[in-house]
């Protein structure tokens, strides 16, 4: 298990990626990883580490840096050396299993169509983001990678993440709702209104109909499907309510009485445990699915922990092959031709 | 100021909705109410609570009720007695300054486009509902009348979400931002991007570009601007995440030790003012803005508390002349000529 990491992606690289790449391969005695970026800084900071001669940890250099504020088609276009782009082609070339690319969602949505190609049947790559819900995790998709959805998108979007939450949730039959402004059929904006009778023909999903933004956190679903708009308003704004709630409870406590001062001291250990559960980086990344190849897409702002996270759900996904999966379910539904090309 | 009520609207109509208005009566001596809806019923539980003489409350009959589940258009063809459809023909005939319409949302916006009639330059009317921050209130519009937003409606929302936030937050240029999945101008679907110049362009809102779903609840700006299927979603998400938090808390604490449980007791009152401050309860409601005359939606749920803020907010965008306000900025902005009929 080879994965490649693009070394030099989000905001504390490389010192963070390769810190989490090492974590990793320490961890997990069948991971490889090859480290893509500037060699020289990759491999001082290995030295720095003791990790310098690990055979398990190579550098493979790369010139080039595609940063967070760039236009991803541009960068793409003039920066050929790029690390996210050599660490696709990495994969393409079949040297490696799976690609990590931390930083902009831009440039390595760009980078993978590119470099990978679609899976027959797929139209548009779809973020799939693992989110916290009161009874687990439920996964949406897309959460931003196309902000303008046509049916056939959210359909690919519902095959895909179906089989993605077989292997996460490990579910036989993983529910699909659709997110929408109203649970009856008839209500929402012209594209669920035409996705709506598509999934429920399908035979290869667990159609559960439509569900609104309150079921999201009850967990209602396993696989939301949603326009990637949509789930990426949804998803930052569950990152600011949480930290504004967090800020909240901790005003109200200190504007409170020396008693409240005291309770805040002893629930303390137990909002811990919440916050850790809410915690992204115990989710690591989320995957591009719809290329031909494991892609995993982590925050910008990712730690060694999220590095970490995301190198084992690579490889996780690479041995439970998800590619096949999703290639296998594309062509049944591909052979009951359904009308969705809209 | 006479207010009409819908008295048979939302789940525990005709009582709640009564004593909402009886408590509304009762707290603001220049308030009057209509009460329409079923005679007998209304008549009952006024006299239960010794107000059936008051003369600042009276009753309107109307035989029909539109129910939750009913199809919008089809039960406004049916039912032309419905409580909904006389209590904003009050308003129509200048004989109430403003409805509140607990229930349906989508009977409500169709009765007040049929009863009242759009603003001139007014294509959509919108859904303004103000959402509790870190730092306050901001209004997000729509959050539900319009789920097929075209740029044009964007831009009118932005128009009378500036007007409704000078009044409910009493700023005098209230900040007014569009709501993306990126800061950039470059980023977003085509609907937004289309958008985005327009308000840029405009002379009479307090443009600050784009936001992100993180900056909702941070109360980045004061006016957030979405598409009414965005807009819905994100409400009923912050709602159910809310519930959620509140439930993940209370499992962590109660699976914690004996000192967690103490603790838990002392930062309740804490806890208590923070949820208070969440409390959906506490806005009342949200203006229909873009009709010509007050118009109030409850949510389907509101208990007499929630009837009562409504009436109170109704009653002083009367006074403050919303739609006076609104009619100007309109006039303006036609006079401005911007090209945004798409």
């Amino acid at each position: 298990m080879k994965i490649a990491i693009d070394a030099m992606g989000g905001d504390f690289a490389p010192m963070e990626t390769v810190l989490g790449s090492i974590e990793a391969v320490r961890a997990n005695q069948h991971i490889e990883v090859v480290l893509v970026g500037d060699e020289q800084q990759i491999f001082d900071i290995l030295e720095a580490n003791n990790e310098a001669k690990n055979p398990r940890i190579s550098v493979h250099h790369a010139s080039q840096v595609i940063g967070m504020d760039e236009h991803p088609g541009q960068a793409l276009r003039k920066k050929k050396d790029a690390s996210v782009v050599v660490a696709t082609s990495l994969v393409r070339d079949n040297r490696c299993d799976a690609v990590i690319a931390p930083g902009s969602t831009g440039a390595a949505v760009a980078a993978a169509l590119f470099g990978l190609g679609r899976i027959k049947g797929i139209d548009r790559p779809v973020i799939a983001t693992p989110m916290p819900t009161v009874s687990g995790i439920t996964v949406m998709l897309d959460s931003g990678a196309n902000s303008n959805s046509k049916p056939k998108h959210l359909v690919q979007g519902a095959l895909m993440g179906s089989e993605y939450a077989k292997l996460l949730l490990g579910k036989e039959n993983p529910t699909v709702g659709l997110l929408n402004i109203g649970e009856e059929a008839t209500k929402g904006n012209d594209v669920v209104l035409a996705t709506y009778p598509i999934l429920e023909g399908m035979k290869t999903i667990n159609f559960k109909g439509n569900i609104e933004g309150r079921d999201i956190p009850k967990g209602a679903v396993d696989v939301v499907v949603c326009d990637g708009f949509v789930g990426n308003v949804v998803l930052k704004f569950a990152e600011g309510l949480v930290t504004g709630l967090t800020q909240l409870v901790k005003d109200s406590i200190m504007a409170g009485s020396i008693f409240a001062k005291i309770g805040a001291m002893l629930v303390k250990p137990a909002l811990k445990k919440m916050a850790k559960r809410l915690d992204h980086t115990e989710n690591g990344g989320a995957p591009l699915l719809g290329v031909n190849g494991v892609f995993m897409i982590a925050h910008g702002s990712s730690k060694a922990k999220e590095i970490k996270t995301a190198i084992e759900i690579a490889s996780d996904l690479v041995e439970r092959k998800i590619i096949q999966h999703i290639r296998e379910t594309m062509d049944i539904e591909g052979a009951l031709k359904y009308d969705y090309d809209e």
